[in-house]
């Protein structure tokens, strides 16, 4: 039995959804360590919709589920439907959504509220003991979830975020973006990725290390 | 100067759009091999928007250039305003995509008309001398623009698509996975990548061994 590792994804693409290099690299990585790749996410619609193109925000639906699926080939569950038994881990990839659909984080910072649905997740896997990664932005999403737990991790080196990192019972600790944070205690692994960059083979130094140090608190 | 290497986008999701692992991996392997990813996308509406979890077309509209913007983190350009003179090389993601909007050979098979401005790019590069991979079902529409050249290309192995691959003036070549086939006359590169599968630590090896042979041929 290979060990399977969920990747809560966010929606597809940076602006408004999951980053999408990241959230390949993850999934590539996993597949290299020999584990699973589980690709889960909330049945739920989008904050907004973001064009790429001009990077503004567009008068359009979309259902954070139904384009986390581009990213997954069609084969991904429904998080209402996932709990921290089906998994022996579980990575966040970064983008905005990781902090506009994951929680509201992008907009409300400190005060801001994770989603029902995955702030029920990470409280399970942690309370299990199962290692979660978080990439770029994700970390702060994390946080607010476990706040009681006092989480280490980075985000980089953002003075903003790392400020309201703290400000919600986190500690935030600086990294380059071919590092990884790891906090022992909670068996949590963080990376900076594009909260960084410069580039795709730089964010991929930092996710390679994080999924490889995450199979091996499995 | 660092290579340039263009990379033809279709959409975003292996239904509808380019397939995103094999995108993003190209992207990653250009990124590695020191030169310059530039990405591109003609600027026309899809042929259809397919819902990838229930995987069945839905009643709406996208645009090719801009969901490719999501892949590309938003730096993408126009092909309409590309010309060869502007790239080293050209590398060509598959994904239904790949044959329903830079081409209709996924519903004309043999019969297919390549779009105008990608048949220009192709045909252009072509008689520049410079080298162009194509990957997964990509290498169809490629054969279709460079018929008179009669490629020689991969899809892996499935019988009907190859079969179409020779009526329409190339030559098809059974390859694994981890393979890529190389056309040494026209500069052509190609790999099955999903069209075989069966993952994506699989379809990277090709991958990889394409960007780099490309680089070679640079």
């Amino acid at each position: 039995m290979s060990k399977k590792i969920g990747v809560l994804l966010a929606g597809c693409g940076v602006f408004d959804g999951s980053e999408i290099h990241e959230a390949v690299i993850t999934l590539l990585a996993i597949d290299r360590a020999g584990a699973e790749a589980i690709c889960i996410a909330p049945n739920i619609e989008q904050m907004q919709v973001v064009n790429h193109l001009t990077q503004k925000p567009v008068a359009e639906k979309r259902n954070v589920l139904v384009e986390s699926a581009r990213i997954a080939r069609g084969k991904i569950r429904d998080l209402a439907h996932v709990s921290a038994a089906d998994l022996d881990a579980l990575v966040l990839p970064g983008g905005y959504g990781a902090a506009k659909n994951l929680s509201d984080f992008g907009i409300k910072g400190a005060d801001a509220t994770v989603q029902k649905e995955v702030q029920r997740i990470l409280v399970e896997l942690n309370a299990a003991g199962k290692p979660i990664g978080a990439i770029c932005i994700a970390p702060a999403t994390l946080t607010k979830a476990l706040a009681h737990k006092h989480p280490e991790v980075t985000i980089g080196s953002d003075a903003g975020t790392a400020d309201a990192i703290e400000r919600m019972g986190g500690k935030h600790v600086h990294c380059t973006v071919e590092e990884i944070q790891v906090d022992h205690v909670n068996k949590l692994v963080t990376t900076p990725a594009y909260m960084l960059g410069p580039g795709i083979k730089d964010i991929a130094l930092g996710i390679e290390k994080l999924v490889n140090q995450i199979v091996t608190m499995i």
